[in-house]
């Protein structure tokens, strides 16, 4: 088993204390890179085809040359971490600078994996439900780089420190428009009369590998889901909210802005979806799969 | 003299072909740092108090603990390149992070310097003037992290990209309310009417350092000026446009989305306010300054 956190660049492992990478490298100096989050158990990576399709399709945005063997470093680094659940990132970058914007030709991408025990999570935020500030920042749905992941994550930064200090949990980020686009590093659900509904990613929203998952879970419920704006008010008056994210999985969002949604507690369809997304993760997960 | 490029990390000189920083720093993982970007001449950091003084406002914001021989690093950093003009960049992260948005608490921040050679240029910039793109993507003048200098440059990155690929020098974005905010590392000038405008930090604009330095040369030229929004239609009608940077510092703007601006080739009070701020940077940078 490998010792966590482990470092692979470039599909060589590392010392885990590094350094690691240059200081002129574009990821650090410039945020010129993208990324995915994976959850790993018993060295199954949830989801792998989705995280690197959507990881090819930043990269193609950016004109990043994708490296061609993503998939293979991945697996080997998951498969070091066989016996326990574990979170895995992959981050790619364009490689070394020469300072300044623009990219030097023929540059080489960077590679990174990392794996890492699951963060810290404490059962209350499935028990008893997250709380959120509105973040007094916007998330800007218009970006050059709306719905991509990259590595410019100062503003979810900003906006969850800001929520710390208002004594939330977390911070929901509102688009430019003012409506509802997610948290500083999750989907938002909403069920609102008797739709499921997530923020589009017109509305600055990752297309979250887990947001994904869940609409598919409340489809084979019966629960008619829908991929549309959604205001302050109506989420203020939802019955249930929800967050989404590869790590903590679902969460109950049960206080936005000091108010209440629904009764202020975890409701029913949270659960539920919570405990068929447990299963599905089990389920996908079941054998390790073509680990070499 | 330095051999360049030089890297120090938290005040120690390192081999510049690195690594130079771990897998996990915040810097690299969520953009989660700030940066200045200074020019340096015969060993003298050109207006090192304003960059620092800057550099500090936006750790306080993002809640990173101002390191405190920032001064001494950046004058030992810059000492080395005695004999040369050069380019010194000062980075400061949160530090390592332990995977999450959230902040590690207590953790320590990563300080680097690189001091390298000024980015090619070339003279036909200010003979010949730049075109800019008009950016597809918007600059979000309301972010968290509007007006601070952070690591998280990708949409700049993406709008020059696009720029290129549009047979333009540089990309020029605008704020969501459609007013132009500044170019992807630079800001801009617009001389309209009797009047030197460039846009307000409000506008998405960056507080440039040479940015200053223009409007007081302009000021001291009895030319009058104004920090206010520009409309597109403005800047296309306008007698002259520049853009500044610390280092390509004044480039006289001569196109924009494929429309000539005044003539179409540098106009009268670029050039001077050009001369004049040259002969600022050599004033100012005459006898190298407090080096240890």
């Amino acid at each position: 088993m490998t010792a966590l956190p482990a470092v692979w660049v470039d599909g060589r492992r590392q010392a885990a204390a590094g350094p690691h990478v240059s200081a002129r490298d574009r990821g650090l100096t410039l945020a010129d890179g993208v990324f995915e989050t994976m959850r790993v158990r018993g060295g199954c990576v949830f989801r792998l085809d989705r995280h690197l399709t959507r990881l090819a399709g930043a990269l193609a945005v950016l004109q990043i040359p994708a490296p061609s063997d993503l998939r293979a470093w991945v697996l080997e680094a998951a498969a070091g971490a066989a016996g326990a659940d574990a979170s895995l990132r992959l981050t790619v970058t364009r490689g070394l600078g020469a300072g300044g914007v623009a990219p030097t030709a023929g540059g080489q991408p960077t590679v990174i994996v990392t794996v890492g025990p699951l963060p810290p999570s404490s059962p209350a935020i499935y028990e008893a439900g997250l709380s959120a500030h509105v973040a007094s920042g916007r998330r800007n749905e218009r970006a050059m780089t709306a719905g991509l992941k990259t590595l410019a994550y100062t503003d979810a930064v900003a906006a969850l420190l800001e929520a710390t200090r208002e004594g939330a949990d977390e911070a929901l980020l509102l688009d430019t428009e003012g409506h509802c686009s997610e948290a500083t590093a999750s989907n938002l659900f909403v069920w609102t009369g008797d739709l499921l509904v997530t923020p589009p990613v017109s509305c600055g929203a990752l297309p979250g590998i887990t947001r994904a998952a869940v609409l598919e879970l409340a489809r084979a419920f019966g629960v008619p889901t829908a991929e549309r704006a959604v205001g302050l008010e109506e989420l203020l008056a939802a019955k249930e909210a929800l967050l989404t994210s590869t790590l903590r999985q679902l969460a109950p969002l049960v206080r936005v802005a000091s108010q209440p949604i629904g009764g202020g507690a975890p409701g029913v369809l949270t659960r539920q979806l919570a405990d068929a997304y447990t299963a599905l993760v089990a389920r996908e997960c079941r054998v390790p799969r073509d680990t070499p």
